[in-house]
């Protein structure tokens, strides 16, 4: 792996808002120099969609993060991390950090038990990532996973408190709760908003994982060698859509607007070296298509 | 207006799904011919994106069907006709329906008080259209709107009863209730399907619009002179992702498989002739883009 050196932006990838809650968590950390982030907020949420598709669009967010020279990509969005990270590391010219394999890190280190619970998108559970995390770092770990995909339209509603939010979370948490885990991994970026309901549903013995935070810490650790190699710290966001809306949430997520918001026409193409991967995604193995 | 003759396919375009209870509606009409439907599954949904990325999306698929052959465009979409009708009409070269319009008439017709409810996505009634629409119809009618993000993922993830749905549907509909509507348009292809929850709330007396019927019968009027034109109606599906979910919910919503479905890889570019209209919206009236 080679690429720009320690002095240039780190990148930070999200399907849409929900990784601004990983860039709180970088700014609070002594990693600094600046970030690059890019919010795929036209085509959100990644949650639903095929893992082709998720991989096109990530690959799509990798080469536009690599052409503002970052020295680093941070997959913030688990949809992402969870189908796509095996391609983004493939085609990365910079190091690749996922939300999930950090989370399933943290997850390991907190669970006494062995019996982890899993909560994200149907596309995150579907892909059984954090199982096959778990099972590398945790011999004979037990996890029960649960798919919650009322959350984040939930917590986009604003709607994170209240008897329609305590209800849908009784019922997507039940079979997690009642595998006794001991760890509960919030495996997407919107859920920790959800936390108090969360560990209300859960009971104060379980150990909640808060992804974002995950993958902040081991930024901190991996790229640690270039925690006073930033400059000026300008940071810089750009999203695919809604400009404004992004701007209003950066401030009510980091208290303050660290940056400027500029929009990226995702469907302007092309606007990175497309050609060269999409051709390798088309000619690969049979059923990387569409493979839902 | 020129175009294809009356032997051609009817297009159908949705943000994805929705629109397929529109082609159940034109399929028990005597409108026959063939259809030849797009569903933009790789970027559903539309309803919480800005109009200026609404619009864009919409032309892509407009230039499509067009290159489809279609002899008349069906924008199923409530979100897509309520922010882009007027870019289609403007670019289209056959003629243009859009769901919004009909379900106006088909409430202007249904209501005695003039006081008249409408539901949609956020975009549909940020947008106003059914307020401009039945204000040319119904002189000096009421109208109350209100948004309701959650019926959407709540039909999806198939919670179209039960305790949170009626709870979420209390919300949303007491602004609409207590302003004493006679008439409640559901201004979005999901509604439908919660229609006994939504006639459980707002009561036995309220009638109800599926604006996806509205079209469909507005379609047998404007087009019902091309009523035996059809051919051997071989229907054709494309959505750009998702094939096989697409199949199994087609099979659910018409209760047969009418037809072949394929992947449109919507970000392949160029497969329509963008450039013309892209420069026009670009260098349009200014707040046209991202007038969120």
């Amino acid at each position: 792996v080679t690429g720009p050196g320690p002095g240039a932006p780190l990148g930070v990838f999200d399907s849409g808002l929900g990784g601004l809650t990983v860039v709180r968590a970088l700014l609070r950390r002594p990693v600094r120099g600046s970030i690059v982030y890019f919010g795929d907020t036209a085509r959100v949420p990644y949650g639903n969609k095929s893992p082709a598709t998720v991989t096109r669009l990530s690959l799509e967010a990798l080469r536009f993060l690599e052409h503002q020279g970052v020295r680093a990509l941070v997959v913030a969005c688990n949809t992402a991390s969870a189908v796509a990270i095996d391609a983004l590391v493939r085609e990365a010219s910079v190091p690749v950090l996922g939300v999930v394999e950090a989370g399933a890190r943290s997850a390991a280190r907190a669970t006494r038990s062995g019996r982890v619970g899993v909560i994200g998108t149907r596309a995150t559970v579907g892909s059984r990532c954090y199982e096959r995390a778990l099972a590398r770092l945790v011999p004979g770990v037990e996890v029960a996973a649960a798919a919650c995909p009322l959350f984040v339209p939930l917590v986009e509603e604003g709607w994170i408190d209240g008897a329609v939010t305590r209800a849908v979370a009784e019922e997507y948490l039940a079979p997690v709760r009642e595998a006794g885990v001991d760890t509960l991994v919030l495996g997407c970026t919107h859920y920790p908003l959800l936390r108090d309901v969360i560990q209300d549903v859960m009971g104060e013995d379980v150990t909640l994982i808060d992804s974002g935070d995950a993958v902040a810490e081991e930024v901190g650790r991996v790229l640690g060698e270039s925690a006073d190699a930033g400059g000026g710290e300008t940071h810089r966001f750009f999203v695919s859509d809604q400009v404004d809306r992004f701007e209003t949430e950066m401030r009510r997520f980091l208290g303050e607007a660290p940056g400027e918001v500029a929009l990226v026409d995702q469907t302007d193409v092309p606007w990175y070296d497309r050609p060269a991967w999409r051709r390798r995604q088309e000619h690969g193995t049979p059923g990387e298509r569409n493979d839902v």
